[in-house]
């Protein structure tokens, strides 16, 4: 156990694979590597790896498995004939809530523990102190107890919880979130086309901003909570309706298409229109809801 | 000059109005006011506001004044027969690029200079050292430059150009951007409903990642500046598509609508379909433009 405790086996070397198990490397573990095309493990021999010829060398290798394959599918494909008794199984694929818990079933039942990971960093942040990079871990506690130390090796790590899912719901609902963000900044550098203003000018504007208003997010977390959509609200449904006319009537005189904002518009006119025009917009969050 | 420097009317006492002129007469202003309710007026003169019977009244009393209405329509309507000549006039009233154009030719003809402004802030704020409010001032820089001090008793003042239409396409810029995130905020949230996950332990994530994210934006000023957008990038847009996948069969999965991310992940599969795999999210902003 002390011996198996600085040992670890990566199976899959793409981009975040290889950065993962290079951070190993770096803090001198025994690393025996696995990938379907073999020159790219090869690559990680002059830094110490060990080179496995098939996928079962590599998992008999150590008691800890780390998987970082494309998809949940090739996870399926690549582990579909290996034992996997006793072993302690983490598995990094983005997957949806959904394939993790049946992948966490599936890995349960063939005898091994389950942790799933949902990765939130780019590979060139891997292994970096002080980087922010995370990665959201859910599914055992045993076996997260028995690999904190390991597990904080590549990027920090966040438990959050038993139910193997909710590692990739909380990377999907951030990833969601940024993906709002992206569309408002898109929209915002169309409308500042063909004026005098510099992009990076403007971005500088755009960045201080958005990080000004993310804690927004608390003040609905709050309403949530309450129940209370209008709990501790300044600007509310009905002003931010009135507000919306102006940034569309702009789009239109700047000749930008307002379809990636026009969704929110229609939700909080529904809201309005439905009489909570006191509120603040946590009651989108309802009419999201199937 | 020298006392007319510390003297200002402001016309319109709703929340903002009121709480700007609040702000001066704190700094030791001499504060003449107007608004259409005249009880709303009546309320400042215990802090020492003088109150004008009339809009011309108040434009006369001081060389600065300073219009915080409804709307352009309000401010068209109140000023219409009154004596303009020799002001400095400052419209903080929320308007279009194209409004406030028109409404610095409108002014400039009476005799009037003009200054824009867009108030990226809400009433509590200002007045507030260190609230972190600041306001976008365009258009006449003699007249920024002599007002300077005062304009920025209220909150910051940054001025962007002379183009009276700049301060207004700012904000309206910013609170674009501001919209798209708080779209993704609405959907992270949606998502993680029903689930054992605390509303506000989300957030603490959410808001965490959005301001680490938030950086984005000066990468997708590189990329406009350089026309090359594929500059810098570390997630290209082929690989953020196929993230999409993930994130719409989580929204199913979680019965979420994913109509608040569809938009924006539609115009990024047209650009990939168009040959860009290898680009950021830059090339989207091509598209938005008409
Ligand atoms: N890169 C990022 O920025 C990032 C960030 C967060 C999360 N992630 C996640 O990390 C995982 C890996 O990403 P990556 O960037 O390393 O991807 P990548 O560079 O495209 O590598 C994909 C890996 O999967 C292997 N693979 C694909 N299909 C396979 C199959 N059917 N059988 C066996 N092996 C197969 C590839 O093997 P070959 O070498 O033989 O093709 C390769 O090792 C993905 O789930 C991704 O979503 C990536
Ligand atoms: N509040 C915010 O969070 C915020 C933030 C940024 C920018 N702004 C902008 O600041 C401006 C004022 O906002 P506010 O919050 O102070 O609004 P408000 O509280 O609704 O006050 C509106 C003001 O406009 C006056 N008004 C409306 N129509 C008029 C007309 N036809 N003739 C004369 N006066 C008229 C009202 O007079 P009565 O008292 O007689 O009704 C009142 O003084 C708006 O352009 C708004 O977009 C506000």
């Amino acid at each position: 156990m002390g011996h198996d405790a600085k040992k670890v086996s990566v199976l899959g070397l793409g981009a975040m694979g290889a950065a993962i198990a290079r951070s190993w490397l770096a803090s001198g573990y025994e690393v025996t590597v696995w990938n379907r095309t073999v020159g790219r493990a090869e690559a990680l021999v002059g830094e110490g790896a060990v080179v496995a010829g098939a996928v079962a060398e590599a998992v008999a290798a150590s008691g800890l498995v780390v998987v970082c394959l494309l998809d949940d599918a090739s996870v399926g494909e690549v582990l579909a004939d290996v034992d996997l008794t006793g072993k302690d199984l983490v598995n990094v694929t983005t997957s949806t809530p959904g394939q993790a818990r049946e992948r966490a079933e599936w890995a349960g039942a063939r005898g091994a523990r389950y942790l799933g990971g949902g990765i939130m960093a780019v590979p060139p942040m891997i292994g970096v102190p002080d980087s922010g990079a995370y990665v959201f871990y859910s599914g055992s506690p045993e076996l997260f107890a028995a690999h904190r130390e390991a597990l904080a090796v590549p990027a920090g790590a966040r438990y959050v919880g038993e139910d193997a899912g909710l590692a990739a719901l909380h990377d999907v609902a951030l990833l969601s979130g940024m993906t709002g963000m992206f569309a408002g900044v898109s929209h915002a550098f169309a409308l500042m086309r063909g004026t005098e203003v510099a992009p990076k000018e403007f971005a500088g504007l755009l960045v201080g901003w958005l990080t000004a208003m993310a804690p927004y997010a608390y003040g609905v977390a709050a309403q949530l909570e309450s129940g209370d959509y209008a709990l501790g609200v300044t600007s509310n449904l009905a002003m931010m309706v009135e507000g919306n006319g102006t940034l569309l009537r702009t789009a239109e005189e700047q000749g930008v298409s307002a379809e990636l904002l026009s969704p929110l518009m229609a939700l909080m006119e529904r809201r309005l229109a439905a009489g909570h025009g006191e509120e603040g917009t946590a009651g989108v969050i309802d009419l999201l809801s199937r």
